[in-house]
């Protein structure tokens, strides 16, 4: 029954999945949910504050704790959160794995889409949860937490699927020898590797980890999340909200634990480090990544730290361009992991279709555009959100101390709603292409570096040095040039960094779509995983094929 | 024209691979290839012998040198071949790789199937190749290094085929906005990770590393294929038959090159240490894989030694089951990386259509039927083959002092063609459960142990612990009783290990079917990759998508 309820979900992500069109699930627009929602998320999420938070279905904690701020009040929340050991997470998980390996994956895959449909319907106080504890816009929040993670774990779901019936389970195996046969009856399983654990961070707590967990349950391995200590509440809404769900349909609800911890005594080498988890999903920076990836006998997913470059070359309306990336660099104080950073522009200026514009009246224009935006009363807050922690904000602070030419100054400004939240808008420093050592840093926050360069040649040199080096999520490139496309594209791709091209108007380099593009590729630095390709789903279990001789 | 001419043969390939059911392109029986080939065959192994091998179409040498001895006569071959140094050999590779990284994988998959048909001319030169160097029979040697390789490297290459065609390569995004949409061209790319480096192992010097080299081939990677020095001629007969179809369709030979060097001075690790290498397959012993997964920036595949069990609970006709495993350990002298090792009996004897059989029983009647194999003169010689190098005989020659009650003392035994040839007979020993310090050892070649046990559960615990701590890549299991089946499939199949139930006849569990069975699971000790999951194909490159905004 409960197969064939989302069995049109599965196999139309399945489709997704193959095709790359465009698809969705979960509508992204927070109207498609009802008028009264967004109100009921409101009053749900306040609800939540300032007491013990109790909606898990997990005992035996050893106390409670929690040390969440919002960077928009600057208050602390007050949700304590269970603490658990190591040990009993990693028993619960062991003992609710082993009928969840048994479970067929037409199974899994429906009763995994139900608990994705429960989380729907908390979409709006996780909302306030990630805003207020992330710092990003109240429509980030909602969208990169609920529709797009969501879609991102049905993504994960459907590539599951899909792979665990890439083999018949049962056949006949018949091999001709003249005038008789040997017959063997083979059959072929997909055998869970382990415990799995998904390290989350501060920044996108729901969106960076629902992939790693549904992924491995998908491929029957039961999960434990442990949280970043300052952005508990979103994931512990969607964690709460899938065990509910599964205890509903009969399921252990300790496929999918919580590991709640805190700054003062973080649990996560201990998880990470116990020889039965096998399985570990990972986003963050890149020192504890790297830290994570020599692990032995684990088979790791990393999401670690980057430096995207934006290479503009040649364009056809300067204007637009320059729009786009302002808002590009605005979004969320530069904090995505998808954010430009080092803008490569040739000395020589820009060819437009208005003719050459020089390299500083390019500059200018972007200091403007980012100027007009981010004082723009009705969008200025709005798309930058409030800075998650104050070592970023420090970071912002201090950028004019790095060197070069401080083209603009960030400052605070002020957010009507919220008069205490941490904000300060991009700094934007000018850098010669000899300065490298400033350049070649991932400087997280609202820090943008434009780089003057020999030429577009001379340009793609450098942002693919850093990719090979340092690890890129995005390249943004602006080229109305076939030749000089090509050229980008072979040399970005050949350090297995994707580009996009001119991209104007609504769409920004920033967005990865589920179902269509991969985010990470996997293969620089920053990171060795991609959602969703099939590695990301492969690596988690190990195909099994037994024989019997058939008579 | 080419991709038109091996189309079906691909196609029927990529179908084998989904299906799993029997599939060939290549006949096992050497009557398939003509009454003449053999008598060629043997002719044109002999014009190798005893001058420099210089059918590669590779140049710069830095000398020449070939150290191999024939099992069978004890004579040095006398072939020698061309040294090169690293720096020459990864330059050469790096630079055949960039067009062929450009080459569409139809093409490349038709390309590559042509040289699987140039190398299927030479089947017969190299068995002879493969007996003189691995002491492998002329039946084995023929089967393993020609069809049975070739039939590997054509699954590979449909493996490819397949997963490089998973995702359109150009497609419109189109994201609906109300009453406007967002449009993007994506376009997606198979990028290859760089240069491939296969290093072969002396016993099956072509089936371990025809995979490897079609897996790096298809995918994009050029390779460079390191033998060991002590069986260099079948591999380099395949590689320049390789070449030449290479070079004749209008490809750089250079795509798949030989790098010989001498026990003297191995080049290996300078080989996959070279940053420019980004994958590497490895056969052989588990210290120097160990080495090899170490290695930092490397997707590493690897097959290591394990430790292979038999567990014997209950059959229908002993005699039946005993012959097969009779067969299973004389078969090239327990030179097989799927060749059984341990035993497990337990005290109280099997369960058989005749009653139950005790313990003593088994094991005489086990050891009357190696006894009875090994000197029939019509199977003998034949079955056992030669102990392809003088450590390996020593270790068997030692066997009876391991410890624990020898039933069967191995010796030499005549070979009426070849009277020099390196041959033991299998030594079997019992041992009590508490003789872990003994079978925990892979004691490679032809040593058998049968470990009394307290009953099945007790036997499979051990087969459990063994393919666990020490790797396993097969597991043979005889037992009438379907909960008993159930447990031990359950049990060896949690430590990624695959089951043979109940074979008897002509079909042994050492025996690895292409399209059919994975050969190594990749998740126990014994080797952290398959032949040819689709793990083996996709960590060879990395999936790169761009986009573009559509006007």
């Amino acid at each position: 029954m409960l197969v064939a309820k989302h069995q049109n979900t599965i196999e139309n992500a399945v489709k997704a999945n193959q095709s790359r069109t465009f698809y969705s699930q979960y509508p992204e627009h927070p109207k498609a949910y009802g008028d009264e929602a967004h109100a009921i998320g409101v009053q749900s999420y306040q609800q939540m504050l300032n007491k013990p938070f109790k909606q898990l279905l997990q005992t035996g904690e050893t106390g409670w704790a929690g040390e969440e701020v919002s960077p928009y009040s600057g208050e602390v929340l007050g949700v304590t959160y269970p603490l658990f050991t190591v040990k009993d997470l990693i028993a619960k998980a062991t003992e609710a794995g082993k009928a969840w390996a048994k479970v067929p994956v037409e199974q899994r895959a429906a009763v995994l889409t139900e608990t994705l449909d429960k989380i729907r319907d908390h979409f709006f106080d996780i909302a306030n949860a990630t805003m207020h504890t992330t710092g990003q816009s109240y429509m980030m929040s909602f969208q990169a937490s609920g529709p797009h993670a969501n879609d991102r774990a049905l993504e994960a779901i459907a590539a599951g699927y899909d792979e665990i019936r890439r083999y018949p389970g049962n056949l006949l195996w018949e091999k001709p020898m003249g005038k008789v046969s040997i017959k063997l009856a083979k059959s072929f399983h997909a055998i869970p590797k382990g415990v799995g654990v998904v390290i989350g961070c501060s920044t996108f707590p729901v969106w960076n980890s629902l992939p790693g967990m549904y992924a491995d349950l998908i491929t029957g391995n039961p999960v434990i999340v442990k949280p970043h200590p300052k952005a508990i509440l979103p994931i512990a809404i969607a964690v709460s909200s899938i065990q509910q769900a599964l205890e509903k349909m009969g399921y252990d609800p300790h496929l999918c634990q919580l590991a709640p911890d805190t700054s003062e005594h973080m649990i996560t080498k201990e998880l990470a480090e116990d020889p039965a988890v096998k399985l570990i999903d990972y986003t963050g920076g890149s020192s504890f990544g790297d830290y994570i990836e020599t692990l032995k006998g684990k088979t790791v997913f990393t999401e670690k730290a980057g430096v995207n470059s934006v290479i503009i070359d040649s364009v056809k309306d300067l204007d637009a361009v320059i729009q786009n990336l302002a808002f590009s660099v605005s979004l969320y104080s530069g904090q995505m992991c998808t954010a430009p950073q080092n803008f490569f522009i040739p000395e020589q200026g820009i060819n437009t279709n208005a003719g050459i514009v020089s390299f500083n009246e390019v500059v200018q224009k972007f200091k403007e555009a980012v100027e007009a935006l981010v004082n723009n009363p009705k969008m200025g807050a709005g798309t930058l959100g409030a800075v998650q922690n104050e070592r970023t904000l420090q970071r912002a602070k201090e950028a004019a101390q790095l060197g070069g030419k401080v083209i603009l100054q960030g400052q605070s400004i002020n957010n009507e709603e919220y008069t205490k939240a941490r904000m300060f808008t991009p700094t934007i420093i000018e850098l010669s292409s000899a300065d490298n050592n400033i350049y070649e840093q991932e400087l997280f926050g609202p820090i943008v570096l434009i780089i003057k360069t020999k030429d577009t040649k001379h340009s793609v040199q450098l942002a693919k040095q850093m990719a090979q080096k340092h690890g890129a999520i995005t390249c943004a490139a602006y080229t109305t040039d076939p030749a000089v496309k090509e050229e980008i594209r072979d040399e970005m791709n050949s350090v297995f960094t994707p580009v996009s091209f001119n991209l104007t108007g609504f769409i920004w380099v920033n967005q990865h779509a589920a179902f269509s593009d991969f985010h990470v590729t996997g293969g620089n630095p920053a990171g060795n995983a991609s959602f969703t390709n099939q590695e990301f789903i492969l690596k988690r279990f190990v195909w099994v094929g037994n024989r019997e001789l058939a008579e």
